[in-house]
C-alpha cells in the first residue's frame, strides 16, 4: 500500500473460512513519489476469493472525497520554497521524521535552491541513515547531517556566521514540542537568530489535540515575534479519506467490516459509509471497543 | 497577473508624483496552466521607480501561507477522474464557466479517460466558445456543447440511452443555483438519473454565504439520497493568500497602501501584514468606506 | 416530567419481568414556571422495583452540564424586555406557539411594561386558546388575538396609526419561515413598518438545518437593514444536558439502555454517558438503526 | 456602573470643550446582586450636557443582544448546586477570587445545602477578606479560610476524613493553571481524592488564549478520568454585549468615539455598531492602535 512512511502494507490472513484482511494506515496514492501505487490486482483477487471480515481505520471517513497523492505534496513543498522572489533570507523546514518521501523532495528542491540541505536532530539522523542504507533514498553529496545537540548547535553557529542563504536547515519540532529544535530557535537558545522576512515551513499538520495545538500556537507566536513569514500545513494526509474507503470496501467486498483505528465519531462515519454499499449496522459492519471480542 | 480568469492585470496610474498602484485580483502563481507567470521585473521596476499609493484586495490576507498553484489543481481534477478503478460510472463534474485554465484541464483529463467531455449550459456556451475564438483553449475534435435547456436536456436523454461510461458532462449549479443543471438532475428533472456509485465532483468552493451554504448542501444532499459518490472543492484559489501579499508590498515599496476588495475583517488582516512591513495605522496603510476619500 | 411543551410524561410499560421505560422529551427542570418539578419520588421507586430497559433521547447528550431551569429563559425575556431605557421603540418578540409557558411569561412582561399583549398568528391562536381553556394559562383583560391574515394584517394597520409603543406582538416565524408574520414585516409586506431602533427577540434557538439557517439570516438581515436592533437565542432548551441524563440513568439503574432521538453522534456521545456509570456498549447499552430489532 | 468586579466606575473629565468620558469595564445590570443598578439618569444628564468623546470598551460588541445580569449567574450556580438529588456527592466550585458577588452567592447556596462554605487559596483569601472588612460581603458563622498550602493541604485531609458531603470548597484554578489548588486536586496531590460521581463546578469562563485551553483541557481530562462530573461555564460575562452599547452610545450621544480594551477584530464590531447609530468612520469613530494620538 502507500502511507506516509514507507512499505506500508496490509495483512491478509488466510483461514480455511476465507481471509481476514488487516487494512490499515494506508492511502490509495497512484503517483506516489517512492514506491509503487496499491497492488490493486491483488486487492481485487483477494476480494473475489473472498474475504470473511475486513478490520479498517476509520480515522479519515469523515473527510469527503479523496485524499491527494503525495505528488501534490512535492508540487507544494517546491512551490514555497523555490517560488519567491526574496532568495537572500534564511528558511527552515520542519517535517515528521519518518515521513522519508517528503524529506526526499525538500533535499530536492534545496539542490534547486543552490542551498545545502542539512538534517538536524536525533530522529532525522536515525531515520534518514536508515532509508539510506535500505536504498529508499538517496543522499546528495553535500548533505549534512547532525543528529546530537552539541553538533546541531555548532552547525547553527557556522550558519549565522556564513549566512543563511547558503543553506536549507531540515529540522524537527512541527509539533512545538518543548526542547526540539525549532523551539529552541524560537527560544533564541541557539547562534541562528530569527530575522524579519525568514521563513518558516511547517510541511506537517497539527495533531488536533488542545495541547499540542498550545504548544504549536507559541512556537508560532514566538516565530512571528521575531519576525518569521510562516507557511503551514504544506502537507497531505497518509490516511485515506471517504471515497477511498468507498473503493477499498467495493473492491474487497468483505463479508463483515469492523472499523478501528479511531473514536466513536470516526466509527460513526465510516459504518454510515458502510451503510452507503449495503451494509447493515450490527448485522454486517460493528463497531467495538478495546478488549470486546466479535464471533462470526 | 494570474487569477482565476486569464489575462487579469494591475492598472498602473502614473503621475509626476509617481505611480498609483491599482493591484486586486491577482495570485502570485509560478506554474500557471494558462498564460505566463506575472511579470516580476516589470513589478520590481514600477517599485523601484516610486509607487505613491497601492491599492490591493484584502480578501485573502487573512489566510496563512501561500495561494497554490492552478497547476495543483490540475493535478487534483486529473487525480480525481482518473484515479479509481471504478470506471465505468457515471461522472459529471461542475466549476465556473469563467475559469477557461481550469475546464481546460477537466477537458484533457476526459481525453485520457476515453470520454467524450461535453460543455453543458448557456455561461459555459458563451465563456468556452469566447475563450476558444480569442485563443486561449483548443477544443478536441469529439467535445460537445449544448447551451440552451432543449439541447442539454435531449443530450441527457441521449446519455441515459448510450451509457453514461461514454462522457464526461462539465456543467454549472456547483453553488447549487436553483435551476441550474445540476440542481435539475439532482431533482430528476431529466433523463440523466443519478444511480449507487455516480460522481459528482466539485471544481470550485463554495461561496460561504448561509444562502449558498443552504442550496449547496440541498443540492448534495439529494444527490447523496440518490446514491452519488460527492468530491468536494476540489479546487484551489485564485486570490492571494497573507505571504503573497507579503511579497507584493515588498516588491512594490509603495509610500501608502489601502486594502479593498473586502470587509473590515479583511482589512484588519492586511492592516496586520503591512504593519509587518513596517507600514502605521492611520499614517500609511488605511482602512476606508465606500465613498470616502483620502487625501494623500 | 418537564419539557418545553405542557404535561411531557414519561412512558412506563409494566411486564412480568419489569418496566420498560420510555423516557423521551424532558428536561430535570426544578423550578418550572407551569406545572410542577418532575416526580422524583416516583422515579426513584421505578428504578427500586426495577427497570429492564430504557429508552431515552440522546438529543443533548453532548452538551455538558444541566439544560438550565424555564425560570431562567423567563427572567432573560423579562430583562431583554423591560430592562431598557428606550421605552417607546417598537418591540416584537417570536416564540413557539407551543411553548405555553414562555409565552406565559411574556405575556406578564407587557403588562409590567404597561403595552397590550397581542398573539398573531394561526397557531398562536390555535395553540393559545387551547392551553387558556385548559387552563395553563389565565389571559389578561387587555389581550388581543389574531389568528387569520386578514386579521392580522388590520391589527398591524391600528398599530402604525395608533402607536407601537402601545402593544407588544407575539409571533410566529422565529425560524425565518418564508410567509410567516415577521418575513412579511422584514419584506415590508404589513403597514407595520421597522424603524431604526425597534426590537426584535427571538426567544427561540435557530433549529441547526442550513436551511434553517439561511431562512434566519436572510431574515435578520432585512430586519437590520430596515434599522431593527436584534436579541438572538433569548432561550433555553427543553431537552436535558449530559448531566441530567447522569442523574436520571443513576435514579431508574435499568439493565438495559437504549438511546433514541438522535443520530449516530448523538448516541455516541450517550453511550460514552452510559460508559461512565458502568453500562457496556453492545452488552447493556445499545445503539440501533430504525427497523432493527433487540432481543434482552 | 456594574461589572464583574464590585463598584466599578466610568471616569467623565469635564473641560471646558465638554466632558470626555472613559466608559469600560461595564454592563448594564439592572437586577445586581451586590451594590445597585446603573445611574442612568446621570448617565443621561452627562449625554444632554455634551461628551465630546467617549472611549469605550469593544471587547463584546461583536456578541449579539445583551449581556444577562448576574442574577441570572447567581440562579444557574443556586439550581446546579442544590438541583440534584445526588446529594452526598463531593462537589467542588471554582470562580474568579475577585468576583465577590458570585462567592457571595455560592455561600448562600452552601447554607442552603447544609454544607460549610471553605474559601481556598491565598487569591481567595486576601479578595474576600478585604471585601468583608469594606463590608461588601457578610461572611456566615460556620465559614472557613484556609489561605496558604500548609493549610489547603491539612483541612483537604480532614475532609477525606469527616466526609466530603459536609463542605463546599471555593477553590482557585477553574483556569487550569499549574500549581493552582484544582490542579493539585486533579494530580492526586492532596488527601481530597476525586470519586466517581463527584461534582466540579466552573463558574467561570475559558479565557479563550491557546495556552489556557490546553490547560483547561488537561485539568478536565484528568477530573473525568477519575470519574468527575463536569459543569462548564456556569457563569455570565462583565462585560457589555452589542445592545448594550447601543443603549450607551445613544444615551451620551458623544460627538467622537473610540473604541478601546480590544482586538482589530472587535473595533471592527464596534465601528460597525457606531455606524449603525449614526457615526462615520474615520470622522466621528476612530480606530487607534497604542501610542497613537488623535487630535479632535
Amino acid at each position: 500500500m502507500q502511507h506516509s512512511i514507507v512499505d506500508s502494507s496490509f495483512a491478509a490472513i488466510h483461514t480455511p473460512a476465507g481471509a481476514i484482511l488487516y487494512a490499515s494506515d494506508f492511502k490509495l496514492d497512484r503517483t506516489p513519489t517512492i514506491g509503487e501505487a496499491p497492488d490493486f490486482t491483488r486487492l481485487k483477487k483477494l476480494g473475489n476469493d473472498g474475504v470473511v471480515a475486513m478490520i479498517t481505520e476509520s480515522t479519515n471517513s469523515g473527510l469527503s472525497g479523496k485524499t491527494p497523492s503525495e505528488k501534490i505534496a512535492k508540487d507544494l513543498v517546491c512551490d514555497v520554497l523555490l517560488g519567491t522572489e526574496e532568495t537572500e533570507s534564511g528558511v527552515i523546514i520542519t517535517t515528521f521524521s519518518s515521513h522519508v518521501a517528503r524529506i526526499n523532495a525538500i533535499i530536492q528542491a534545496a539542490q534547486e535552491m543552490d542551498r545545502i540541505p542539512v538534517l538536524l536532530g536525533r530522529s532525522m539522523e536515525r531515520y534518514l541513515s536508515i532509508a539510506q542504507k535500505l536504498g529508499y533514498i538517496k543522499f546528495p553529496e553535500n548533505l549534512e547531517i547532525y543528529g546530537n545537540r552539541n553538533s546541531v548547535d555548532k552547525f547553527l553557529k557556522r550558519v549565522s556566521q556564513e549566512g543563511k542563504k547558503e543553506y536549507l536547515p531540515i529540522v524537527t519540532g512541527h509539533q512545538g514540542e518543548p526542547n526540539s529544535i525549532l523551539t529552541r530557535i524560537a527560544d533564541g537558545e541557539t547562534q541562528f537568530r530569527i530575522k524579519p522576512g525568514d521563513k518558516v515551513i511547517f510541511s506537517a499538520n497539527t495533531i488536533p489535540t488542545p495541547t499540542t495545538i498550545a504548544n504549536r500556537y507559541a512556537l508560532e507566536t514566538k516565530l512571528k515575534m521575531a519576525g518569521a513569514r510562516i507557511y503551514e500545513n504544506v502537507h497531505v494526509s497518509g490516511h485515506a479519506s471517504r471515497e477511498d474507503h468507498w473503493e477499498l470496501i467495493r473492491m474487497i467486498s468483505p463479508e463483515q467490516v469492523i472499523p478501528s483505528h479511531g473514536n466513536m465519531t470516526m466509527h460513526s462515519s465510516y459504518v454510515e459509509l458502510a451503510e452507503d454499499a449495503g451494509y447493515v449496522f450490527g448485522d454486517t459492519v460493528h463497531i467495538m471497543r478495546n478488549g470486546e471480542e466479535l464471533v462470526l
